[in-house]
């Protein structure tokens, strides 16, 4: 992994970690253990894998990064607000998350219920009323819409529900890649959509990146469940094998630990290709394409 | 009440209704049992307040009832939503809502959790995507910006979040008013507030319609509280004295049934007069105003 993206995700770490702090301690104190759940989901840690992933691909767009603070926080409230309502009892019945207890356990179910529902909300309150520049204030709809859609019945809560519907079931590798593509693809996707939105540039150059971000979004879902296997829970952050002990279809499961490690790099190097077209400099993605399924958490 | 009211009253009923079972019907079939959450959310009933006080504002500002079609959607989606979750066993608790098992007892808490999410993010994506005439497509920001604002945080979740505390717990009237004024006048208001941003009316007539509709959302709350303990569970719907069981307060327990009474009247007074310096045929609205609090459920 080059060390310019290195330094590059770490810079993006720092800055969307602290916008969201930003954000957090801008709420007035109205419901204080709804404001401190709701922090607690948002500051936790974690990779910040949507908010890079816009980023990196806005700024090879020439987007300032300015411009693409309301949506990367936008995305990680999706994606924060998506991970407390999962480890929910009722659904996962999780009790780690990234080395910590999960919501509903360091606060209760009631506050975890709200603070997933209120990080959504602030996900679209975020993408219309924080400032964005003249250029990119026209595009604020768009960005709505496609998180939106990313996001809803045909995107990650479809994508949950089918999750939990496999449960305890065998799936076939078709549906599993479905669940995948709608449980975590759509808001990988919308990630780099919302920048090409943002950028503003011409259908064609989009079409080549949403092809990118969908062969990157599947090969982060097979290397997840790569790692749930080879992984330890210390460096996973979360229980490993926590997906045999659900009984849940997977890609090792499926494939083979060897045949799943081959479907990720072939993802990996679709997605190289679909960028080769483009006319910008794509070093920094295609790093961000390989620490997608390199990483070791 | 004036016959003119009820047969708009009846007419606005129909026709949300009917559209929101349009949406659901349009949705693909990809997780079917959320979509059957979704739609038993959506379509058990329900006075549908939110979209005939929209409708009624919005049609006295001359705006088309197709051009609130969205807005009205949007509303019941981010109402039934509240109440799926707030009915969930981590919360209120609630096996009856309109007459009927309540979500997770219909389906399961997983199945009502997803279902709720998925309505909240449909209503962002009626606002974005659902078709607006030319003259009211610039107004879509605004109005997603305004719903956001009136459900998240220091709105209607932050609302539900004061009430989980509040149970069990001796507040006073202004905490009470204040804990209403988050959990449904927000939502009410803003059902005011999106007819103004369609019609696109000045700033002062706005802000009339906002005193309107503050004192009617209050007052809506407060004729709740008192058919809960003068109601019966049939005409409710819901189970009769179920504030009691929780050990809430409400206004009737803080004021006496007869100046909870008194209150619901003065607050009623206090939104006609804030409809006088307007240059409207406010008789509809008047009669709204009039319904919410005559209604015996």
């Amino acid at each position: 992994m080059s060390q310019d993206w290195l330094t590059a995700l770490g810079q993006y770490q720092t800055r969307i970690t602290q916008l969201l702090k930003d954000q957090v301690e801008s709420l007035p104190s109205l419901a204080p253990v709804l404001r401190d759940a709701m922090g607690y989901a948002l500051l936790m840690g974690g990779k910040r894998v949507r908010p890079a992933m816009l980023y990196t691909t806005g700024q090879m767009l020439g987007v300032k990064l300015s411009d693409l603070d309301a949506a990367a926080m936008a995305l990680e409230c999706i994606h924060c607000y998506s991970l407390v309502h999962d480890d929910l009892p009722a659904m996962d019945n999780d009790d780690l998350r990234r080395g910590q207890p999960t919501c509903h356990i360091a606060f209760d179910e009631a506050s975890a219920i709200l603070a997933g529902d209120a990080l959504q909300t602030l996900a679209f309150s975020l993408l219309c009323d924080y400032p964005l520049s003249a250029a990119c204030e026209p595009q604020r709809v768009k960005l709505v819409s496609a998180l939106a859609s990313a996001s809803g019945y045909l995107g990650m809560c479809g994508g949950q529900a089918l999750d939990m519907q496999a449960t305890d079931k065998l799936i076939d590798i078709g549906q599993l890649e479905q669940l995948h593509q709608c449980k975590t693809g759509a808001l990988l996707q919308a990630s780099v959509k919302m920048a090409c939105i943002l950028a503003d540039i011409p259908a064609s150059e989009q079409q080549q990146l949403a092809i990118f971000a969908e062969n990157i979004g599947l090969a982060f879902q097979v290397q997840d469940d790569i790692l749930d296997v080879t992984g330890d829970t210390q460096t996973l952050g979360k229980r490993q094998g926590s997906d045999q002990t659900l009984n849940k279809s997977t890609y090792p499961a499926l494939l083979g630990l060897d045949g799943a490690k081959a479907l990720a790099q072939q993802l990996y190097q679709q997605a190289l290709q679909a960028l080769q077209p483009l006319p910008y400099n794509t070093d920094l993605l295609r790093s961000f394409a390989g620490y997608i399924v390199d990483r070791n958490h």
